[in-house]
């Protein structure tokens, strides 16, 4: 794990410092993944290089907050609080007032990415983004929310390995030992949004993809068919979220020729 | 320029139909990219499957939605008009009121983008973009913002194409014959913030990409240093825009092998 640790630590410096930069900033919401990749940049950097930003919403869960706020006196890294309650409310109670839950929680993930990318600017300070490598594979983000960033440090991770890794890094118990939730809204979790949990889908993504398995080799094991159309229905489904635009020639704009 | 123009109505037709959804969405800003790109998703799935959205801001300029809705009735296409002055107000009033024009313009830009992912959600509608390959290898565009989109129909266009496809489609003259303007702040002129006009960018962009100039070979025909300098540095400085966000390794996700 310290092996693992260190290459990640390597990667966070040599991109940052690739860029002509020198800071890092990023959404700390309380859960697992941006607490473990915000101590990994505070390794990579040194605390006075990150900069975490909370952005709460009425209904976010008060206890992400105060998590996120444990966290960042932990590392001893900068922060700012900017709650987006009044720039949500600002187009549905205008607009939308009916749009469903998942509409809501992906206009705010925009909106945080959107709130990110200009104190990127301000501060100029790099947007590092915090998904793993389970979401990504079955789409489990918005795109061009939290799905948007600069780089991704923990984005070959699992998600199982990046609890591990939080447990080597010495992220506060209190964020380690809560459910996985994107937090969008009251009672979401991601293992009922998945509707499979971590341990079950990194184990079979790590046979897709590590080992090569195919479709019946994996039913021969103790995986169901279920189980395995589940999981290639989301990476079939979310594969847009993996690419650029589509564009009308294969090539597309072919500016490393220049 | 009518086989152009047949073989992006193709593009777009498949584009869509390889989604299973029927409809388009897109915002319109009033200028020339939007106006070919809505007449050209017009042509290929008729009027009732393109949905244009107007999204001014209180200091945009009032012939842009002027000119929009011009567009919309000639082309016999929905749309819905979302003023985004609370949501943008909401924002640099509360925390951020020193911020310069740059940075309001790319957030509005991005809310711009958000507001079009929720309609696409509620509308079953893809999102299309609107950016030319001038735009897009000089970056002249806000990534997550209006560089975020679903597929890009006119992305291999030069903006000087898309001028003469605009004559070709019959947009309004008035849409035509306006200076391109990205409309962020007042006065704002796309060959002011480049630093070049379209029609010189454009011919030395060809001799480079079309072409395969070197440098050596450019400097040789009537293009001065610093116009090839200008050029080449946007080129580099923007390539973040037109990538994916970087990952630990080269290979990133592994998706399309299973």
């Amino acid at each position: 794990m310290q092996n693992k640790i260190n290459q990640i630590v390597d990667f966070i410096r040599s991109t940052v410092s690739a860029t002509g930069l020198k800071k890092v900033i990023l959404g700390i919401s309380g859960g697992l993944d941006s607490a473990v990749v915000a101590a990994l940049c505070q390794r990579a950097l040194g605390s006075e290089n990150v900069m975490g930003v909370m952005m709460p919403y009425k209904n976010s869960c008060p206890d992400s907050l105060a998590h996120a706020i444990v966290l960042t006196d932990e590392l001893e890294i900068a922060y700012k609080i900017k709650p987006i309650t009044e720039i949500v409310d600002a187009y549905f109670d205008i607009f939308e007032k009916d749009a469903t839950p998942l509409r809501r929680g992906n206009f705010m993930a925009r909106v945080r990415m959107t709130i990110l990318y200009d104190l990127s600017a301000k501060n100029q300070a790099l947007v590092v983004g915090t998904s793993n490598i389970s979401e990504i594979y079955t789409g489990y983000c918005t795109i061009y929310g939290d799905a948007a960033c600069a780089f991704e440090p923990i984005g070959h991770l699992y998600k199982t390995e990046v609890f591990k890794m939080a447990i080597a890094l010495g992220i506060p118990n209190v964020i380690i030992n809560k459910k996985p939730s994107a937090d969008l809204w009251v009672g979401q979790s991601d293992e009922d949004d998945l509707g499979i949990t971590y341990n079950r889908l990194d184990y079979i993504l790590k046979l897709m993809f590590e080992e090569k398995k195919n479709k019946t080799e994996l039913l021969s094991m103790v995986i169901s068919e279920s189980e395995y159309d589940l999981i290639i229905r989301k990476i079939e489904t979310s594969r847009f979220k993996r690419q650029m635009p589509t564009m009308m020639y294969e090539n597309g704009w072919k500016l490393d020729e220049v």
